[in-house]
């Protein structure tokens, strides 16, 4: 692993670190706060998964998480959206594609399959890092994202529900199968056989019997991908007759950015860490 | 005035403006959030200042400053830092001089004079616009600022005492005269006659006579510039035998970064809202 930066910040310390992953057979980065309590012990772990064209800076920037992550004791683990570098294949006009849009899932379609492993990175690959190199609290992980990222939150939690306590996302594409935006990279990335989709896709996990206790949704009203992608209420209808709780909360006048993520990342770090003990 | 961009964020707005500059003869940006309370009266405004190659955004987007603006109904105002635009004088190889490096004054030598007029647009221009633009409480006004931008909050502090209640800096450069980088820019600005340049250097002010009541300065020990730039020292040495009070905390392992004004942005809201009523 390599230090490309470290900063002191709000007792803790905010790096960025690189590594070369076998999963996406590329180089890799990624950003993790240490709160101050980490020094002296291990730490309950949150995995914030980004939206589409995002890489681990945008949240680290602008999500505005050292605070209350230092006053809770949390260590905040920022993973890069795709496998990056020139030999990495791309559609460079399509941002809903390729580089900064792995949609944390493992591709089997050429020539996306060789390094488009996000979903095997995400979940196996990067934790052992992670494991290996800070002072984690394995028994303690919650997982969050927004867009694009929200969608790998859920999915992963409903697949990993022994791994992770808690998850919560930030207007999350919740059935990317056939959201406008993530319907033709599924087909790119998992071939035209959609029941290939349905372990990559919240509302379908669901239906085929995945489970997680809770979750929280927050969502924009102003948020312009709402209607043709988010689509949260979808979530809702699919989780009816499961014992899984949702909290979905929709605010007036917020839209898709960051300037909503920051406003409400307070709560998410204190609803996570209320359920990490 | 344009609207470039406008979100809701904590309750309130953060606004993206453009206007045609008078005092720089050019389009100048400047950012401007108005927190919830703005909506039924006027609110003070705290005016912050950025330092060398950033321009409104910076802070915008890493200051972390809207949770408590918000919640002490501050508005923030964000300018830039220097006139922009391809028919500006600038030294392309140099970020100590031209766009990006206007240290607040009024340039009088060619071929800044014509626009590099910071101190007349930021202590003339802006606040007239603001003034009309949005719900402000001219009478409770404060200033701050990081870097250079922390040498301009204090240098037009000192000579506008009857206009602003309150100012403090993250890391400023208080005796720009003096420092390695900032020197060289004073005499490109200003010309070779060392007088002229008292009025922009905080140290030289005081010992000239300019008067504020307090200060309020955070400094990092880990900041790469503090030995042959900032040297904070320079202005408890100058304020001795005056009645200005200065609290200067040095703080072990920060840097320049935003990662360092962020820790502390609580803390300043917090001090000019007590300051401003």
């Amino acid at each position: 692993m390599n230090i490309i930066s470290q900063a002191t910040a709000f007792g803790g310390m905010q790096g960025v670190y690189s590594h070369e992953s076998e999963a996406c057979k590329c180089e890799m980065t990624f950003a993790v706060f240490a709160p101050p309590k980490a020094i002296n012990e291990p730490c309950p772990v949150l995995w914030y998964l980004s939206g589409l064209t995002c890489t681990h800076a945008n949240v680290m920037e602008k999500g505005e998480y050292r605070r209350m992550a230092a006053e809770l004791g949390l260590i905040i683990v920022c993973p890069d959206t795709s496998p990056r570098g020139n030999d990495i294949p791309d559609e460079l006009t399509n941002w809903q594609m390729g580089k900064g849009a792995g949609f944390y899932l493992d591709a089997t379609e050429e020539p996306w399959a060789e390094n488009y492993r996000m979903y095997t990175y995400i979940t196996e690959e990067l934790p052992a890092l992670v494991a290996k190199q800070f002072r984690i609290d394995k028994s303690r992980q919650g997982i969050f994202g927004h867009s694009m990222g929200g969608h790998g939150a859920l999915t992963i939690a409903l697949r990993n529900p022994d791994r992770f306590r808690s998850c919560s996302a930030f207007a999350p594409i919740v059935e990317p199968s056939t959201a406008d935006w993530s319907a033709p990279a599924f087909e790119k990335y998992l071939g035209s056989d959609r029941a290939a989709w349905r372990k990559y896709d919240a509302c379908a996990l669901v239906s085929d019997g995945a489970r997680f206790p809770e979750f929280l949704i927050d969502q924009g009203k102003a948020d312009g991908f709402l209607d043709n992608g988010l689509r949260p209420w979808l979530f809702d209808e699919a989780i009816k007759d499961t014992d899984i709780k949702l909290t979905l909360r929709m605010h007036e006048r917020y839209d898709h950015s960051y300037y909503f993520i920051s406003t409400f990342m307070d709560n998410h770090l204190t609803w996570h860490a209320e359920r990490l003990g």
